[in-house]
């Protein structure tokens, strides 16, 4: 079965200037959808000015991975559907963060750090991203670097916590470092932040880029993931000992004073 | 200079108990700053109940590590605190969850997952901490494990993110295990979650976790970090080459429109 | 294409005695395989006791992933077979090794430490294998525990280096944990521990188990990994500056001096 | 008590080429015990040419962190040394190892890879190394980036495990990055790979670098780890059923015939 992936954008750079909408005619959602579909995936866009940004629960709920690009107006997405976002993929669903997602009310959540913390820079300037886990599925079919002519500058310090599998390192022309691609797992769920990706420069035209985005798509699809129970289980062996009085009425107690 | 530790105790079931107070008459937080100031350490407590729940910016600005003990009144603890805690880890304050403190606003915001999903069980039945990381600077001095005759249960799936460092494994009767010792970067500062710790058992008296939560300390007290920059920054190299036409102007726009 | 799987067997327990023949009439290797067929795979087998232990060039060249089972006679494997099996692995080839197999030769010298330290007894007690990454493809169309009735113990410490991802966390009835599921990245390579599997109890006859090396089979198959260049390499990008007499001269008479 | 340490240095450079032995008049051991011996440390150091390399096991037991350099002679250093090497890093020696000692082979055999892969090129170019764990204690009192003059480039892929901690990633002018500071656990020890550091530019004498240096031997120092019990051991607690009759017996057959 297709994996069935919901692309976001906050989609207003692309209404707003005309040199954006000439890199991105379809906006930068457009074009991601168009290559994930040649890929064989089951794609849907969604954007910031629908109504609830587009992520109902339905949408949510039938969507295995979500792609996630905003820049300007991180502040106008709403809480409750950040929070939405937030449980979906701890229930499992993967999501990939481009680019100025970085900063990001749901990227910040799933990281525990303000990872809107980096250094920024927009002189159009030479990326060379380098591959450092090269058995990692998200770089199968790559070669050992990617070059960018033209990109906005990342640098460190990046304030993520550190990645549980770090995929690339990003080399700027300037002199800056950056942890470009890195992967965590976050309850059953999977998180590829994936650095490139400006509006003005056509970053998502590049094969190689859509190789990287088809990839971790195909990472962060959910599994089919054991069942856990949470709360206040019974022993699965037989207890020795168990206290003479119990405690039990003691927190009894306590949650109709809490 | 002596280590300057805030002991944060929700301290309600000490108040409302007899049974816990016979416990702990001077609280949870009474306890625990006793021993750390025995260990050469400079101690403070804060509880829910007092403004601001005693944790002024004042209060945080002068903690090198803030120790927190939580169980029925996580939802009780302000948001507004909640931030300020978290921005002060961020930038270097060390922070230890004990216990029920799992389930706190504060641990979730830095796991970045929700860590209050465990199984729990208060049957008072056995429990061993086996140290899996005997290098670590926090299992100094113990032996290889540390048996507590009567504990309440937690048991996996605990919803963290996996520790980048994790230092001790328990063992309970009834059939399961738990992640009970884990540490995790965050920002400048560190994390360090410690399972043991019930308001009746009266885990805070043994000598070995007292040992451990002292050694957490030390490890988790801040260092004197490099500054770092964030934001938009001049290149440390002379770039070769810059796009003829600066796409900064876009941006002045977007600014203004955003 | 279907993954091509070499089982690897000491194959000397069930030769020697009529208790584990009767467990394993075709051999442990057997029985891996037969599942491993069952599941699409194209399996092949090889014990110790053939020439080159049945692990020529040849056969590790056209091999995808190697399942490894040893536990009496990890000395009698020639050290040039070993090494061949980490340039294997290094080179993309997925290893999963076996109980026992924690104290082979391969396995230290892939982990960097003295893997064969552990807490071990033979009393036939339970074990519970707890799922504590959901998400991972390990684990996918498990339960969230795996129940053994009668299994050989091991406990921690461990002496493994931290796993890049924890699966599985075991407990045992006489007190222990372990931690059972663990991968590592090597190079190109991935490596997955699973702890379970004894020679007399029927470990690998149990639908779960055989799940788990199945999954663990299609995680550990080789990707099309980007081809790297290693040594003396030409910059990417020009040198604003080139030191005015080139220390080369210098290197030049090294190598005819060492 | 102060921090041993032993300095060990290959010291064929110093002696062969007037060109180091200017840089380094006292060999680059001499150096770097010289600024260990100012921040009130009790350092020797040894070298490649004295017997058992200056390493015997009455020197590695009497050392709590060990620095190693080597360049051109890796293959000159007995196994059965390095062997001894890792047993002392183990159970809680330091090591750090510098440069060229990626190619070691004591760093080889406690990676579990053959990190003597990496690109390299001696043009004396830039080098700017970034802290991107700012709260570790081996960058206190350091700057957010190092800037090296003239180095030799090392680049990535670096064929290395993911380290327990990134601490530093450089830039090099050429175009490459690399992992530059990287921390592993392995059994009590703990190891620090530091990349800065050739034999012809002046990397030891900066101030910075000695900074990193004297701070991750006292990270390294070995703490008072726990007494590990590892073999055949006794149920912590008492089984509630044994296999009725023990296999025992089949095992000590196996000890005989193996």
């Amino acid at each position: 079965m297709a994996i069935r992936v919901t692309v976001w954008n906050e989609y207003l750079h692309e209404v707003q200037f005309p040199e954006v909408a000439e890199v991105y005619p379809k906006g930068i959602h457009g074009c991601i959808a168009d290559f994930l579909k040649d890929a064989g995936m089951d794609v849907r866009t969604a954007t910031l000015r629908e109504p609830e940004h587009g992520l109902t629960q339905e949408v949510l709920d039938s969507t295995d991975v979500l792609i996630w690009w905003g820049h300007m107006a991180h502040h106008e997405v709403a809480d409750e559907i950040v929070d939405r976002v937030y449980q979906r993929v701890l229930n499992g669903m993967g999501l990939i963060v481009l680019h100025s997602g970085h900063a990001s009310k749901i990227f910040q959540k799933l990281c525990g750090t303000n990872s809107g913390m980096l250094k920024w820079r927009e002189d159009g300037e030479k990326e060379i991203l380098w591959v450092v886990d090269p058995g990692h599925p998200i770089v199968q079919g790559l070669e050992e670097k990617i070059i960018i002519p033209h990109e906005e500058m990342y640098g460190e310090h990046f304030n993520i916590p550190q990645p549980d599998e770090q995929v690339f390192i990003s080399w700027f022309e300037g002199g800056e470092v950056f942890r470009s691609g890195c992967c965590w797992h976050r309850g059953k769920g999977k998180v590829f932040y994936f650095r490139p990706g400006h509006e003005v420069f056509p970053i998502y035209h590049m094969p190689e880029i859509q190789k990287v985005i088809t990839n971790a798509v195909k990472w962060a699809a959910p599994t089919n993931a054991p069942e856990i129970v949470y709360g206040n289980t019974q022993p699965v062996v037989e207890l020795h000992a168990k206290l003479e009085h119990s405690i039990q009425g003691l927190h009894e107690q306590k949650d109709i004073d809490a």
